[in-house]
């Protein structure tokens, strides 16, 4: 059992590499409608541009069966936030989320102080 | 469609009904091992306990398919962050999640600096 900081650790597969604190994390969670219609395509396509954006420092993404999901990205400033969110690709997918593809979401800009991490040895099943 | 600030929406089965930011949300990702021994019964008692503690203000939660789960729980104040992660039961709570149900996790504590929010109208799907 070892416990570090987690900046040091690149070694998941799905947890992000952030480095050491403070940086900003947009928290979206979202509930979302019945319809499909390219949903996932532009997911994807959003990780993707999302990770070729200046400040992006990493995104880690989840969603239950229940339908709640939480995408976590993070960035180095609150200026790279906010370039993100203007840039005209990810506008339009978030105005086909508005029109087609959430019941509601909510998005919570935050800066983060602290952060700590754990790894269990490599055995661990 | 209509788009307010999301202090002002309670209506959401699943999404937290924050207050107007300023306030602290803790982002908790996780990957499990494949040993359950008790942990599902633990993750709903930690929420209950979580609710009953002084700044609580709401909790969202999801893990996907790959494993890999994300909780965000809402604090009032940094203080009330700190007593929840100090709460006994939750300590050994923490304890077991090294012991037994997590090859690796990552908390990030941040400061919530700006929220907005979407619903759709009621006949959505």
């Amino acid at each position: 059992m070892q416990r570090r900081a987690a900046g040091a650790i690149a070694g998941s597969d799905a947890l992000a590499a952030t480095p050491e604190a403070p940086y900003y994390v947009v928290c979206f969670t979202s509930l979302r409608t019945s319809r499909d219609e390219g949903y996932g395509e532009t997911a994807e396509r959003m990780q993707t541009l999302a990770g070729a954006q200046s400040g992006y420092l990493g995104i880690e993404s989840a969603r239950g069966q229940d339908g709640l999901g939480i995408t976590l990205s993070y960035w180095r400033t609150l200026d790279d936030v906010r370039a993100w969110k203007a840039v005209a690709e990810h506008r339009e997918a978030q105005r086909r989320g508005r029109e087609d593809w959430y019941r509601a979401y909510r998005t919570r800009v935050a800066l983060v102080e602290r952060q700590y991490g754990f790894e269990a040895p490599p055995e661990r099943g």
